[in-house]
């Protein structure tokens, strides 16, 4: 099917059809190592499973600079959609919706939807409006205000060169409650794609023998991505196969992953591997 | 002390004595949510621990153009040090390496020591030296490979404009012990920093309320960064505040950790928190 050439499913026909989604995770608990970045890899899984790309995460510190940066070089690569989590909050050190307009080049103002959210809130719990609370109202001019059910912080949704940007709070509970109910409905049904994958577990072949047995399947099947775990060591191997395609609907989908599957389940035990399917 | 200006520890007079250090991961398995990148935060907190700041971590796809893509932006803001993760292996998506060449502008050859490393390998496990084997050996021209005694694929080391660049497996065990014995004995002889930290734990205040104390003590001490953590909501505030910094020396850093830790605390109980040493 591809000949001579050089086509990995990265690289490959089907992704200039792909929804492309970046993610910045801002926070400096994130650079010192305090934090894990769960929130990315955890909205990574979710917008794989609707048929989205996640074409890169970045992780910055709380700096307007560098919030500010990231997002100018991720708007150049001309994704669907950015994903920022982090500095929506209170404090001095949350400066996310300032990087957002230095980035969209507009100035923050009182945002009177955002303001009735996080008044709303504030006088359920019988506090007044003090100044760092007034802070989470404001918003670049032309932004949305994302309705925040679980924190007091709205998320912020605006569009800038094609790009749609949700700024979401860094707060995993709050980031999960707001991406279910506001970015991934705006986003899957833009998809028009449907994700699979199918893992097996290899043993008894180190991952360098099986090297040249997945690079004659995988050229056979383009779009199907085949990428080998090594979990034992080449002395005593076990590899995890992942195998996981994109396709426009389920039925080619199944096709694609079944095929690729049963190939490479022969081709792996006639080198002598014992070939089970489950994950390490 | 800081009067008027608007200074944090992220933009403040300490950082231009830092070793700044960048991290890049790549691995199709961090994009789709398959893999959480535990790797880039167990770097960082190392590297932040020897007075290193990490000021960015990329994630990528295994592909040539997008690794090779990131390196050159990296190596633009010119940091110490770029650790990249992933993609030494022997199949055909482990990438790196030739992104790396890609990066420097040379060519890949074979790499007479790390053939050697690679080959003691094989012949130990009593296995020829096939070619996706002997693939591991080739390195950009001027590279150095780097011994790696748990896994089979060697590491490199290039320098280029200044910065070290030091590529490990993604494999978390060959990570950490060629990190542990390559990478941190050349960095922290450099780092010339101590970092330390201060985590407390404050009840009763909504993180709104205490933005502005911490907005006051963190103004008097420009050298520590005052973050804070919501663990509760904003109307059953369990707030984590994480102080940290970097100093010349232990002493200089216990004496500007424990000076803006205790003038936090006297502030906060002021405005009625209750107050406690440790983390949530």
């Amino acid at each position: 099917m591809v000949g001579n050439q050089e086509v990995t499913p990265e690289s490959g026909p089907g992704k200039g059809r792909r929804l492309e989604i970046e993610i910045i995770s801002s926070g400096r608990e994130l650079l010192i190592g305090k934090t894990v970045n769960t929130n990315a890899a955890w909205m990574a899984s979710r917008l794989t499973w609707i048929g989205a790309s996640v074409t890169r995460i970045v992780v910055v510190g709380d700096s307007v600079q560098e919030i500010s940066g990231a997002i100018i070089e991720t708007l150049a690569r001309r994704p669907a959609a950015l994903i920022i989590t982090g500095g929506l909050g209170p404090t001095y050190d949350d400066m996310t919706v300032e990087a957002l307009a230095s980035a969209l080049r507009v100035p923050n103002a009182l945002n009177e939807e955002a303001l009735r959210m996080v008044s709303e809130k504030y006088s359920a719990m019988g506090l007044p409006m003090a100044p760092q609370r007034i802070k989470m109202a404001y918003l670049p001019i032309g932004a949305e205000p994302i309705r925040n059910d679980v924190g007091t912080a709205p998320g912020v949704s605006a569009e800038l060169m094609g790009t749609r940007i949700f700024c979401l709070p860094g707060v995993p509970r709050e980031m999960k409650a707001m991406f279910e109910s506001s970015v991934l409905p705006a986003l899957s049904k833009r998809s028009g794609a449907v994700y699979g994958e199918r893992t097996l577990l290899l043993e008894r072949v180190p991952e360098s023998t099986l090297a040249s047995v997945i690079d004659e399947v995988r050229r056979l099947h383009p779009n199907v991505y085949f990428k080998s775990h090594p979990k034992g060591s080449e002395a005593l191997p076990l590899i995890e196969m992942h195998l996981s395609a994109y396709a426009p609907d389920a039925d080619s989908l199944s096709k694609a992953l079944d095929s690729a599957e049963g190939e490479l389940i022969s081709a792996a035990r006639q080198i002598g591997a014992l070939v089970r399917r489950g994950c390490a």
